[in-house]
């Protein structure tokens, strides 16, 4: 059957693994539980058990496996160290490969969850056939992930395509997270959404379907598509600001392609009216043609991406347990 | 000897050659004008010309030559061809390594002239030692080279780095050379430094060194340097722009440090106290300890890093004449 790849995608509640032949094929997954005591001491001899009995239940040697990809949450830097530990998993830093190659003597590549989910989408997924590509994750709040050439682009300290954090408005009062004022997250993630959709209809009292119940990033674009005004002038703002930020991000590094995933993206196409124009408004002419899609992978993207870190060659060559 | 490599640096008035060792230090330099006539069609025979006589001068052999880099005033993919031309030389898209290649039959590459030059502060300049770097040229316009784990980033369509047209200015009434408005050189090059002081400068009466004579960034500086208040407000405004895109800049691509170049740096360290504070305030808690350094090989810079697209392995593997 030629070698099989592993990818992991460990979670805060589930680790999610992926059983892919050597073409990338996924062909089994499956999940279990992330056990978060003791500083999440668990997590990894329970990956390894996992593995190791799918193994046995396949009748996979050592041997026919090419390796083990993994995304965690948390920067990692290039040689597979988590540079700073994971709070959602309890883990302090060390150096991943190393760590799990203790229970399994296979190849270990590891890299941050959303590079990994980025580089996924890149190899399977919303950007296939691409050499470079930045994914955008419109979650709670706005992730990036940029693959050059095929290979992660990681950053000195593990945060490059940290663009919900590029500075888009200066007016801003409100902190962000991560403390500074008017980050793009703060806008165009599911969250942001919310608040401009918020301060819109405070503004005055023009009819709205979004006068109705919760507001969601959801609510907001089922109105834009049943052509509620307010609904459209919410969904301009995103798009000024996403469109703006992400021609900053093409003066940078000109992909070729952005893929725009996370729970904003289930709007699906009609995102790409409000963000594109601007995008291409605000873009260095040189990179104005940049390409753009949706996701496609879903949830799986961790996983594929993982396998992909092995089997795509999305990893820095230096990192590995052996 | 062991194994030389030639670094071209093509420009619109003269074409720069160096002669290096395979360490990469320069045995030798000099220089040919560049003939623009007929489309520039006599430029790369005259710099095979020029190659060859060192070559016979030296009693070099073609086996000896490690390879010949070359940097060109236009945008250049990986694989060596010249996207769209080069206006300034007369040059019409065309593959350059393989041009160049039907004179010398030795390993050819080519890459835009300001990513050279990067390439060449990194390897040999104020960026040695570091893995990752973006150079930043304050000259006429604000240019940008990407260098990642010692290759060039060199985008889709040869525009990664173009940092200087990211949009920075909202309220902006001028056109930018690149037709958009507000973009970060409007404000942070030698022209957009008179800009600002003109603009400041015309705001009140308030006394300045800057009121004799013909205003420019060297002026504006010099007054800074003699604690002239006004020229102090103009270098804020400087800072803040420069400061503030440096800081959208490490948000997306996360580097080890920026090198500072171009006419405007020949003010010196005093810079820093304007750009730094800002890209600190503006800029992800992660990438915020980024280095700032000057760029220290000045007009060699080009040649050095097209030595190093050869000898540093600074291009993408792709190409070659053979």
């Amino acid at each position: 059957m030629g070698k099989v790849a592993f990818g992991i995608d460990v979670g805060g509640t589930t680790v999610k693994l992926g059983l892919f032949d050597g073409t990338g094929c996924l062909l089994e997954k499956w999940e279990i539980p992330t056990v978060r005591d003791n500083g999440g001491e668990k997590i990894l001899p329970h990956v390894a058990e996992s593995i190791l009995g799918k193994m046995r239940e396949k009748q996979i040697a050592e041997e026919d496996v090419a390796g083990i990809g993994i995304g965690v949450p948390g920067a990692v830097d290039e040689d597979g160290m988590l540079v700073s530990g994971a709070v959602n998993l309890g883990w302090k830093a060390f150096h991943i490969p190393e760590a799990l190659g203790a229970y399994i003597n296979v190849e270990i590549k590891a890299a941050n969850d959303a590079n990994v989910a980025a580089l996924g989408e890149m190899w399977k997924g919303g950007g296939a056939g691409c050499h470079s590509m930045v994914a955008v994750t419109l979650g709670t709040g706005v992730g990036g992930g940029i693959i050059i050439n095929g290979k992660i682009l990681t950053g000195a300290t593990g945060a490059a395509g940290e663009i919900g954090h590029i500075h888009i408005e200066d007016e801003e009062t409100q902190l962000c997270g991560c403390q500074n004022r008017g980050c793009l997250e703060q806008y165009a993630s599911a969250t942001g959404i919310v608040r401009l959709a918020k301060k819109r209809l405070a503004q005055d009292d023009t009819p709205s379907l979004l006068r109705q119940g919760e507001v969601s990033a959801k609510t907001v674009f089922d109105a834009v598509k049943a052509g509620d005004g307010v609904a459209i002038e919410i969904a301009e703002r995103f798009g000024e600001y996403l469109g703006k930020g992400l021609a900053a991000v093409a003066c940078v590094v000109n992909p070729e392609i952005f893929v725009i995933g996370g729970g904003v993206s289930k709007a699906g196409e009609i995102l790409f009216d409000y963000i594109v124009p601007k995008f291409r408004e605000y873009a260095f002419p040189a990179c104005r043609d940049a390409q753009f899609a949706l996701a496609t992978l879903g949830n799986d993207a961790g996983i594929y991406g993982a396998a992909g870190l092995i089997l795509a060659g999305g990893a820095d060559d230096q990192q590995s347990s052996r």
